[in-house]
């Protein structure tokens, strides 16, 4: 591969091909089930996001996972965000390659592969990763020397969701030390995910819990600032904790993503945004009340809460893979070949089982946006950064 | 789109461009989460099949949702195959292109844009579909005309799921005898979907629910066949019935699918098969016997049985999107860095998210194969058949 940057442009140039004959048809018309994004509720919910943030110490750092779309990192970054968090080296590759200049980690790189890919995509866009082990260090230092670039780092705190990072402050501390010394990296400061608080259901508890989250990385961060380190960013937080974790004076990054389409189980924790992202479907069999409509597994995301219709409250009896079934009543007006909307349970894992986001206005699809790479697949970016 | 085959060309150009370098490649040095086939544990299973049904009246029609792969389906053929099944119009589309000649959509055909993909199809393979709707027969009926081609018709016959078919014997006759009529469509007998039997544990419930199953499908054929109709076609069953309904004399096509990779979920349910497929992932962190790897909800399918972890009997506590997260105890010696491999959960779930299979032999990347097109799009068929 002659750029770094081709396989993002290839990812660009195929979704054209196959997919750009539907720009400027209405959106109804869709071969289902498609992706569709309202490209004005969107841009309604980026401007919410900001005027959330306006006076906080927080800047935002959109997680960009949710919506695998370089594009839509673009409109974030248009909005006032200072960059993107992403989950993997393949992430972030394709949104340095699409013209996104500063790029977060946020998550171990491991193992060598994606440590070497990181070290050489270092060269082209600001990167910052996170780390909890010392020889991950050791591994990133010693890549990032090869390669001739500098790989940021931000120490990742464990606040209580048990998953990655330092246990405690003096070890978030002793990796700090590490950090700071080894060639080729530079200490940036700490991340911290209250990832345990997102899903509580009670406010008052999540306010409380998240709190005392950002508390403990806020005092390992001040640990690393009393040894005279230079940590200063303290990135963290999501949607379900945007308005918590969001206006904590020490919390400097917000990595909220969700905000940007809404979703069943984030609407029914936080308030201020529209749902902007539905998946249009058709109705392929009625038998009485009975609906089933030509959506599942493989195109809508299960987890955590079962997708509802948009606009009804009838409840999916279940999904199959290609098949989804609502029992409804006789205000159900749709028959077979009528369109139905779905809303996502989860639109993190609905995306990432599509190839391309069709973004609407005025009830026309306007764009076609790739969802690229997806997280099972480097995508070509391991071949592009490190040929031979 | 100068062939209504280039999707598929383009997608296996893709696929060698973006992952071909690691052919050659020992496969524990993939890049992880990868999806990987054990290519003689592959060849093991289709000879496995053949011989399962040696001797009895149902020929093999495997449904290749569970792969989607036509290099994979291609064996399957040669090995002994009358055809595949596949869900939906794209998937056959797919299949088509690759050269395989016989093709059923084991599902209803709607709306227009789908039928008239159909139609237009079935000018280059031999195409049959399911019906359970009077007007879908005339809207097939109305696109084959006009497309002056022939698709072949299985009344779908609801034999206790609840889903799609016709729900009593005389109701699937009459579909029988209008599709029978219409210009455009060759009448070629029922399909029945045990689904509601596949995942019962008990054995001996399980055998009788899938014969009393496909005894209401063969008396709707029955009934067909005392009216004069040309019906000789029973199309059903699965991987979980494969030794029930495969057996039952009235049957002709079994669409066994999931016996080529194996799961945890098929292998609660049956024997005689072994697990071919497995996502290849790599320890990120561990915190004592708290183990952490790079695959989750964007690379294993989490549906019916969590994924257990080749050779060892822990259970995950938690899927997150990018991680999993193993409890293990002292006998378990991966540490970062170190690779491990997950058994899919259910494996249709599971392929759908990743863009290529590798397909291993003696313990190197011998090919990498296409998983196309993904549940949710059309890959671009639909530009192909339709042009303009």
């Amino acid at each position: 591969m002659s750029d770094w940057r081709e396989p993002w442009r290839l990812a660009r140039e195929r979704v054209t091909d196959l997919y750009g004959r539907h720009v400027g048809e209405p959106a109804d018309a869709l071969p289902t089930p498609a992706l569709v994004v309202d490209a004005e509720a969107l841009d309604r919910n980026l401007a919410a996001m900001n005027a959330a943030l306006a006076g906080q110490t927080a800047r935002l750092r959109p997680h960009t996972k949710v919506q695998k779309s370089p594009d839509i990192a673009l409109r974030q970054i248009a909005a006032g965000a200072v960059g993107v968090a992403v989950a993997s080296v393949w992430e972030a590759a394709a949104m340095a390659a699409a013209g996104v200049s500063d790029v977060l980690i946020a998550n171990q790189v491991v193992p060598a592969d994606k440590v070497n890919a990181a070290a050489a995509l270092a060269a082209h866009v600001s990167l910052t990763v996170a780390v909890d082990d010392a020889r991950n260090i050791e591994a990133l230092s010693a890549a990032a020397t090869r390669a001739g670039t500098e790989i940021g780092v931000l120490v990742e705190v464990d606040v209580g969701m048990g998953r990655c990072g330092a246990r405690s402050g003096p070890e978030a501390l002793r990796l700090a030390e590490q950090a700071h010394a080894a060639p080729g990296l530079r200490l940036k400061g700490v991340q911290a995910y209250e990832g345990h608080c997102m899903l509580v259901p009670d406010r008052d508890k999540r306010i409380r819990m998240a709190t005392r989250a950002m508390d403990t990385a806020a005092a390992a961060l001040a640990l690393m600032r009393d040894q005279g380190l230079p940590a200063s960013t303290l990135s963290g937080g999501g949607t379900g904790t945007y308005d918590i974790t969001g206006r904590h004076p020490a919390v400097t990054e917000l990595q909220a993503g969700s905000y940007v389409f809404m979703d069943a189980m984030h609407g029914n924790l936080v308030s201020g945004f529209e749902i902007s992202l539905t998946v249009l479907t058709t109705v392929v069999a009625r038998h009485g009340h009975t609906v089933i409509l030509d959506a599942g597994r493989k195109s809508v995301g299960i987890d955590f809460v079962s997708p509802p219709m948009l606009g009804h409250d009838y409840t999916a009896r279940y999904f199959a893979e290609e098949h989804a079934m609502f029992d409804t009543d006789e205000r159900f007006g749709a028959d077979v070949g009528d369109r139905v909307r779905l809303v996502s349970g989860y639109a993190p894992t609905t995306v990432n089982l599509h190839d391309v986001l069709y973004a609407v206005r005025g009830g026309q699809v306007e764009q076609v946006w790739p969802v690229f790479p997806r997280g099972a697949g480097h995508g070509g970016f391991l071949t592009a950064l490190l040929p031979g």
